[in-house]
């Protein structure tokens, strides 16, 4: 893996902590004490606490945009202080660190050939770590230390038995339909399902489908937002900016319209006729 | 125009994004792959959902204050996708950039001179570009170029039919009092109108008034937040910070004692007699 | 007092400004304007409103783990624009820039030998300070001027006479059980109390205790959230990562399950018998 050697190392930062403590200034006073010429970026410090299901889907969003070399620090952490273990993953042309709980799941997805590392090496820790702020007493000094140029090797051996927790990927059913789930919403109320857009696109060239999720039957594809054919208060799918099916109403949340939560599941259900969207196909095809 | 060549310019951003998200990351990262030594800052990501007129204020506020040269990009973008254009604004000594939606009006007010840009050169672009995130596809790496001393002159033609909204600014009615509106609510709750402090001044040199807003008529004028001369619950107006009158009531919100709203109407009332405020008139003009 | 004289110095920033506002981007703008270099670091601006004693907590939490030579640039400000001073705190090897109001309580209570100077020198501001927002015209730079390198004795002369506030340290009380109260409640839920862990570990070696809040009595310790011994919703303790006592339940908000807000008593009650966790002693010390 080659990491380039420059003057100054992004460092990102995903975490669960919110911003309204001491928590997020802690980590990056501790990173800029041993390693003052990183670039510290937020990535989001909003996970909903304690879910590593929702970080693993918004740092794989996310990292792939950073340059490479980048080290991405991301602490959800509810086993803080317990046996599971604070790990590095090699994903070249990233870094990752944070803990051994399935956070890193759709990384290792992404990159089958990264490696993993238990970080062991307390020489590259704050003295005596705390067992309720790894972020800042072990994350964040051994971040510091890679953006300093420190060696992976040198922080502790390579593992094979880490966490992965079960991704939740759109999957076929018996009929042919497609069962999948509610991944996500985002900031303006979005629905993201685990469906990716791509998959959908190759299914659906010769057959037309619609959508059900709740009591609702969802046919209407956009290509953008505002898209003037579709009705006001209407919901209905666009392929957002991470590549997956999303649900959408404008200029207003679809979460909130049609009471969608994330684990809700979806079902894409092929109806009888050639492809109703055939025509305009070309059209919302990306 | 003079840009400063620096090693590092500022990039600002100003968004409806949220901060939950990996949409701003993903920004970011598209920055710093781009243009590594660009120096980011955020001016806020919680605009309002698609609130045009509402980024418009919080961006003619804030970029004043940064280096020539500073680049914002400001992105409240309903029409993503659409036929809506990206421009950038050349209103020396700052550059701004993101969607002809109105959201500049302030900035183009403020700046007659400034030059419009239409983005059309695609070489500047991600490839590929979705259609539901031109933050990240457009906007981020046209910020970039820019950072990297791209000519303005090679990221697209002159534009002179850009979108405007109609500013919201106070008016005179026929029977002289001024009639205004509600623009923003701050953290703190204070009610900033549409009415710029200084014209106030002018006007009420000779004549004493009184500002009527829902229910309420306000007299009280006062320097600073906890002039003591003020009771406690009592609503009093107040020069604020970005030189509109605002409306306050100390150690508390003034939008949530009186129920007032982004858009609630306000009136400024001539009184009969000589300023009464003429005494005091000294101590609150600042 | 030694500053390091670098290149780069970190600026950081904690208010209770919230983030939706021009008000950070105005001061960061100010900020990089007068001292191009500077490196910005968000503490939070999450403070409640006007909230100065959560600030002195949050501000002493952070502090220390930043570099020698940082300026932290802490305002909390109810009184701006009246006859509250604008202080400059030099605790080597940290400095402090923001209101007299006692927001450096616990800095100057951490750091004894801190000097505390009274800013006059107007110079330094920026010209026609408002009476509304000393962040952005009295704080910001003069936080600019100290990072490029002005002496703070050229900022004002030193005063004795600074304003503090009573902490709230947990007090034993005649029959020898500790009083104190909630000082903070952190985004999980946990509720950080005023009793300094080493010292109830220190008190606690010989007799057991149990901690009264509310009508809960809490005896169950643990060493890190996840311990597996603490069944799923009961109330524990545990020594957080500030340093202090808290109560907190497992995937959960203890704020919420127990309802318990900021201000509410604890009492520590030593129990009759010899320390009932005297046998688990060494596995929750630190």
């Amino acid at each position: 893996m080659e990491i380039p050697t420059t003057s100054s190392r992004i460092i990102t930062l995903l975490t669960d902590f919110g911003t309204e403590d001491y928590f997020v200034g802690a980590i990056k006073g501790v990173i800029l004490t041993r390693s003052p010429k990183s670039v510290l970026v937020d990535i989001t410090h909003a996970i909903p606490p304690q879910n590593v299901q929702a970080a693993a889907f918004t740092l794989s969003a996310a990292y792939p945009y950073f340059p490479a070399g980048s080290i991405h620090l991301a602490i959800v952490d509810p086993g803080v202080g317990s046996d599971r273990r604070p790990i590095l993953i090699e994903a070249a042309p990233h870094l990752f660190v944070g803990p051994d709980n399935g956070l890193f799941t759709l990384v290792l997805e992404q990159v089958p050939t990264a490696r993993i590392r238990h970080l062991t090496n307390t020489a590259y820790f704050l003295p005596n770590p705390s067992l309720t702020f790894h972020g800042r007493d072990i994350f964040a000094p051994v971040a510091a230390a890679l953006a300093e140029g420190v060696s992976p090797a040198d922080l502790g051996p390579t593992i094979q038995d880490f966490v992965r927790f079960e991704t939740m990927q759109c999957k076929s059913a018996e009929d042919g339909s497609l069962v999948g789930s509610i991944m996500h919403i985002d900031h303006f109320g979005n629905c993201v399902t685990n469906l990716l857009w791509d998959k959908l696109l190759a299914l659906s060239a010769t057959k037309s489908f619609r959508l059900q999720v709740k009591e609702f039957q969802i046919r209407t594809l956009a290509r953008y937002y505002s898209e003037a054919s579709v009705r006001p208060g209407e919901p209905f799918l666009i392929c957002g900016s991470a590549g997956f099916l999303e649900i959408s109403v404008q200029s207003s949340s679809a979460a909130r319209a049609l009471n969608i939560k994330v684990g809700d599941p979806i079902m894409v259900i092929w109806e009888g006729g050639a492809a109703q969207n055939s025509g305009v196909a070309p059209a919302w095809q990306l």
